[in-house]
């Protein structure tokens, strides 16, 4: 080892314990709910965010276009499917990384102007991101009226009244809700039950105080009752928050990002900027819903991997057995990802903890060198889409993030620091 | 074995098998929240319920004793504490066990004519039983104004609140509740945490749409956000409605209660009738709240070992990792107690299943042959009362029932079929 690479690694060290502190010191508040317009300029043009690394409509999987001609639909920029297609094909509505624009989004994570979205703060380090909410269908390229017709409700009923009871609140702050659901057996990515039975438990009497009219409120209440998913986009946006307040630290091998598109998996990494290293996206190894299998499914999607990326979803495994039955798997299988996210990782988180595997910290801050030198890749909890346009959620499963865009990484970061 | 022995092994067998169905079988629903006079019409007179098997006044321990003079002045019946003691004393108002009642009490288990019950029905079977609302002081021994006006919230607000919002959804089944909180790191005693927050949210839109005016509709919902113990009357009166259809099969071995009086222990074995079989109350193993200690603490109480009797509490720790937290002892003790509990009951519960056990059954329908054969006793989680009258809750930990209640349950089980 030469001196220069001797100092290097100590000025890595520093950086990435800086990283990691930003990550487990966190402090996500849900501070408002509002259409997506609001939060992002940008969307005042005729303008759809979608989950991954930026991709062109040509390359782009069946599900994600599926996505986003719904919402060209439900925008009213297009009257038929094919319209819509047409429209977003030739360039007449465009199409960006939500991470571009702050934000995170489920699947095919497809945000447009109308649709509201979550936006939470981390209030340790002032940084903000928003997700829109997580369903079952549009999101997965089902552009049906029934698939659109929850995005209606969501517009003009769920997202004013939970708008009203969060601002009443003054914001909810998500960490004793994510501290206590671990201990409850989510993961928090693929299976937020117990956060959305919280959340639900201290928005409902808030709905009533904030004065929500009857209609809207029925509705959310009757939301809140039985949507299981509803966190989700809390954890997302969570996560995105927290892990921008750990993004550009120089010298920083810590990941701040991973998303998929359907087509490709891509890394962001603190010292590396706003680059994204990509490899093809991963098939899932996944249980299927009645009726579909694996010549159905498409790779792997969406930016829900940032719960990876801070700890959460498949790095909590080893505490969530519960989830085994929606991803498969045996609980020594889930032991031994425990002990793989350990190998590559930079450390612990202090407050969310597994009472499974005797309230050790989930493991956090995932390390390129580690990852390059171990060979060992992120496990991540997924949902499955279809390949083709036009269908709902077919499975759920687990995937390993491909090494490709780890080692790619770490030769930029030896390339950028003078190092062969 | 002789051929009589041999004969009486079949039918044993048999009685038994038929009270291990009734006790997996139960589909206990919460069908109304009323007054206990409603329930009780006994209640009419000077009565209060105790958990438990019969006591005398002299013989009642300080909890039990103090939680009386609560609902003596709660009543009306008594303007000070010592009014409330001497008429307790002198039998001017009576007490009886809960369980001969039809019903059940946490801790000191005190039920009077005005406090709110939850009502539970076993629709499989029929039966029914009652349970009063849990909290941290009343029902702990203290008789303080602050503990008696949550008592008189619950009479005025949270009851009727909450009966008209049952009575709306025309009941709620528990028992799918149950089965996703078991999922959830509940073991629906100690730990009804994820059971409480689901039926929340079932009940947050029906106490709207029924109706239910501004004031205790907020109160309410209020109550819903934070009470954690809400879940442990349901799962106390679906305990005993679910076993008291296993009870009074002839020639049967099963235990159909286990309940205690802070002075005494008893069961009550399903082949057996109504007799009581007793020994002094054991020791809790206790973690105890700041300021108090083992000199402080009473002997176990309450009539909640009814969640143990059906297989639910402490036979699902092996399950319910994150109660560790609360009442002590490590993962691999957790299993340990599974596995004991396996060794002594008749079969395991075909819904209620433990993720990190593998998703195993929890062991259900506790064979007083095998605890006295093996001398392994039914493991209780449970709360640690004062000792003296006056005090709130100072702890919570784990006790094993006494061997001499299982060993004089098979002598007199013996004897009455005629062996030695």
């Amino acid at each position: 080892m030469t001196i220069v690479e001797s100092d290097l690694r100590t000025r890595i060290e520093a950086a990435n314990a800086k990283a990691l502190a930003a990550l487990t010191s966190g402090e996500p508040v849900l501070v408002d709910v509002a259409p997506a317009v609001e939060v992002v300029p940008a969307l005042r043009e005729r303008l759809i965010l979608h989950a991954g690394p930026p991709i062109a409509w040509d390359r782009m999987c069946g599900a994600m276009r599926g996505s986003a001609m719904g919402l060209a639909l439900f925008e009213g920029w297009a009257a038929t499917p094919e319209a819509a297609e047409r429209l977003l094909a030739s360039g007449g509505i465009r199409m960006e990384p939500n991470h571009s624009h702050g934000g995170v989004g489920p699947m095919a994570g497809t945000t447009s102007r109308s649709l509201p979205v979550f936006i939470v703060e981390d209030r340790a380090h002032g940084t903000r991101a928003y997700c829109r909410p997580a369903e079952g269908r549009q999101q997965f390229g089902d552009f049906s009226p029934p698939a659109l017709a929850t995005l209606t409700a969501w517009r003009d009923l769920f997202g004013p009244a939970l708008r009203a009871a969060v601002r009443h609140l003054g914001g909810i702050p998500l960490r004793p809700i994510m501290a206590r659901a671990l201990l409850m057996g989510d993961e928090l990515h693929n299976r937020p039950v117990a956060a959305s039975s919280l959340l639900a438990n201290v928005l409902a009497p808030a709905l009533v105080e904030s004065g929500v009219e009857r209609t809207p409120l029925l509705a959310t209440l009757g939301l809140l009752r039985d949507h299981e998913l509803l966190f989700l986009s809390l954890s997302m946006a969570a996560g995105k928050a927290v892990a921008d307040a750990a993004h550009g630290v120089a010298d920083c091998t810590i990941v701040t990002a991973m998303a998929r598109n359907g087509t490709e998996f891509g890394i962001r990494v603190s010292g590396l900027g706003e680059r994204w290293f990509t490899a093809p996206s991963p098939a899932i190894d996944a249980l299927y819903l009645p009726g579909y299998g694996a010549a159905d499914a498409g790779l792997d999607m969406g930016d829900s991997a940032i719960t990876e990326t801070v700890g959460l979803g498949a790095f909590t495994l080893p505490g969530a057995l519960a989830i085994l039955a929606l991803v498969g798997g045996t609980p020594e299988d889930a032991a031994a990802y425990g002990r793989e996210m350990r190998e590559i990782t930079a450390g612990t988180h202090s407050a969310y903890r597994m009472p499974s595997a005797a309230f050790a910290g989930t493991p956090v801050g995932i390390d390129i060198r580690k990852v390059a030198k171990t060979g060992i890749t992120p496990v991540i909890d997924t949902a499955v889409a279809h390949r083709e346009p036009g269908q709902p959620i077919i499975g759920s499963g687990l995937v390993r993030a491909p090494l490709g865009c780890f080692t790619d990484a770490v030769e930029v970061f030896a390339r950028d620091h003078g190092i062969d």
